[in-house]
């Protein structure tokens, strides 16, 4: 049999020209949004302010497959077909017989698989002639992402970067800035939310939650403006699924099908992303991959969350949702992954948790995943971001079970982004300074206790 | 006529199995490497204490093609072959007819084309049976690639980083102890060059050269221990020929052949790299492509230096070559493209370059390049690297006088690396705190008035 190659690389005809809809073939439909205020669920017109009406769309629809426009198709090409690597240096590392396949959507300037929801949220909008968007960053990836997309396409954007974040991060703000984009520190005096909560705290440093509020208001209030969001939402892991599309026509190539689908996963537009056609196949009775949800055991919404209507944000301006949270005021610990920082879970891959299709999640500690990380780099020579490193550590530990066992097993993990801007958590670790956390039972009653009452059934 | 794709990719089993040596077609060879104290021409011999015998052998060969070994060809597959790109967004920016492509040398986590040698120098040293290898690094290009070829094949590695690199670029020495391999600020209390230099000046924030005297001194006093570099030595342009040999075989699948071929040029192994198998077919009289070398105007050795023997380093320990050379004790200004801050030139190019193979030299002021590499990073969606920019702001000159002409030529240039550990510059430059700066006639004069004296032709 003809070698496997050391990278499988898609000709860029065949690159996916729909998107695959996972709730397209869900025997039961994820929960709707609901008003926050009423409990009803919330119409799409209720959206139109925030969201651009197509996203709306892509928010509520149903139908399988959507075509992808072909503007959208050729700015993918940019940085698409993303490789699918064979890890035969890692596999040699852990004398394991596992055939170990990564996905690596780092391969772009915005380091991580980001991109593939900003480019067609950018194009939605703009082809109502929306002429700005605003958004939020933490870690940053999402604002860069966008910040591209919005060049590629000359549309205004307004990040609202968490203060400390920017201070912190200079870096990823001047990568941000290179794109085009304003960048204001947040909470700022130019809305509402921003001014009240400086008027109580003019030191205040900010929040994901604080910026969401002010990038959600400057939208609402602004002329031609709208909200976007890297995560969480349907239409996020709608967009994503051309990972998990392209990675299955990848492995077909070489034939070869994955036993274990493993994603890191913070809102879930990777995880939702990689395991997209390889859902399918399960869904419809074709196949029965075996996918596990890795999570940080500081912030573990599917472990040890529950399954509820919350708030999207700490603001609690947002609809509510119907996803496995650890309650929306839950503050997690300053772990390194930012990108996974999250008290929820998308509605989506909470209902497929929720069903059993989802077969496991699992939540690990950070300085076991910094272990991997770096066994990784110097295996593959690719310096992981910490998100996609909790997939690695995953990956690798059913390798080593696979070792043990004698079983050849074919893996498949999402190395969703390189670490390049994450230097200063890698330093943590080597200088043995990272700590452990993981929330205790009465920390997580606590938030649990603050959802809010309205749950319907 | 089928449209060429974004990216040309090539497959793995076209890649090059032998680099190709310019000097095997040269009509004159460059002159050789000579003693520093008698001027006599440099033996084999006298170089064995600091390199190994292979590559001493790749630095006196006039062989037209060597064997790449078949692990080196594997190590290459992790991040190889690299991708050519079409330009599509860029020309369709400058309303240029000019057709640009780009070779993408920064798709691995060493972020340039460094790897190419990094590779083979640490494979040549292991079949000797060297156990540890030293090398300097200022920018940190050349560390991250030598760490990660050292941890690749298990051989131990120490680099002296000038003290106020690592202190200034904490992120970069993070990168390279992630891959293993000590880091050692200079000057430091392991060596007499070091010890000396802290008698005299304990606040030293160190310099390349003598990084490079410590690491010499480090090599040849050390038990089964050789040095290493990343740029000027025939061996370097020799591996990095790889480059041209991929991109000349990924024109030929879309039809295609360079015009002009334009890199940035520092010590000459991007430039060297990029242009082998178009110069060779310029040397053999198969085709005339333009050959454009780029450099700072801060430190322009091929556009205002003197060809002449000089020393490789500012320590005055290494042989002499004749070069193109501003003096070795020329201090380049603190431009920002580290990697281009070198007093000489490969001494290969230099020869191409007096002799008109090499037709043209061009030097460029920083601020320029950033405006560049900002209009670049806007329409193709990567964030380049300082050393590369240069190459990107001479290619939109040349597609501008395609617009202005009329001309739809072909325009190959090299892109070495990404920008992701270069965000200072970019701050600088938004901040428009920018500095251009040239060398006057009496600075360089006074370069040149120390040039060693013994230029035997």
């Amino acid at each position: 049999m003809k070698q496997v190659p050391n990278r499988i690389i898609l000709p860029e005809e065949m690159m996916p020209k729909q998107w695959y809809n996972v709730r397209g073939d869900m025997p039961e439909q994820p929960e709707p949004l609901r008003n926050p205020g009423t409990g009803e669920i919330a119409k799409k017109e209720e959206l139109y302010p925030v969201f651009c009406e197509e996203l709306v769309e892509h928010e509520f629809t149903t139908e399988r497959y959507i075509d992808i426009p072909e503007e959208v198709q050729e700015l993918y090409k940019m940085y698409r077909p993303a490789p699918l690597h064979r890890a035969y240096r890692l596999e040699k590392e852990l004398k394991t017989p596992a055939k170990i396949y990564y996905k690596y959507e780092g391969g772009n300037t915005s380091g991580s698989h980001k991109l593939n929801s900003a480019i067609p949220q950018v194009y939605y909008n703009k082809k109502q002639g929306i002429t700005n968007l605003t958004t939020e960053t933490g870690a940053g990836q999402w604002g860069t992402a966008l910040a591209m997309a919005c060049k590629f396409m000359n549309i205004g954007l307004t990040v609202y970067m968490v203060k400390i974040s920017s201070i912190q991060k200079p870096y990823r703000k001047a990568v941000i800035e290179t794109f085009g984009a304003k960048i204001i520190a947040s909470p700022s005096d130019t809305t509402n939310a921003g001014r009240a909560m400086l008027a109580k705290d003019p030191d205040c440093m900010g929040s994901l939650g604080m910026a969401i509020s002010e990038a959600v208001e400057d939208a609402v209030t602004s002329k031609n403006t709208r909200y976007t969001l890297g995560s969480v939402l349907n239409q996020v892991v709608l967009h994503q699924s051309v990972i998990g599309l392209e990675a299955k026509a990848q492995l077909e190539m070489v034939d070869e099908y994955p036993d274990i689908v493993i994603g890191c996963s913070g809102g879930g537009s990777n995880m939702g992303g990689l395991m997209s056609a390889f859902m399918q196949d399960k869904l419809t009775g074709k196949a029965n991959p075996y996918f596990i949800a890795v999570e940080p055991s500081a912030c573990p919404s599917l472990t040890r969350g529950v399954y509820a209507y919350d708030f999207c944000d700490t603001g609690k301006v947002t609809p509510l949702a119907k996803m496995y949270t650890l309650g929306c005021g839950f503050m997690p610990s300053s772990i390194h992954a930012g990108g996974l920082r999250y008290h929820g879970m998308s509605p989506i891959l909470s209902k497929l948790y929720h069903d059993g299709f989802l077969d496991e999640a699992r939540a690990v500690a950070q300085s076991k995943v910094f272990e991997a990380a770096t066994l990784f780099a110097g295996a593959e020579g690719i310096l992981p971001a910490p998100e996609s490193s909790h997939a690695i550590r995953v990956a690798i530990d059913e390798a080593i079970k696979c070792r043990e066992s004698g079983e050849a097993k074919t893996i498949l993990f999402g190395l969703s982004g390189h670490g390049h801007f994450d230097m200063g958590s890698y330093i943590s670790y080597q200088e043995g300074s990272m700590v452990d956390y993981e929330p205790t039972d009465e920390e997580l009653q606590e938030g649990f206790a603050q959802l809010p009452k309205i749950d319907v059934q």
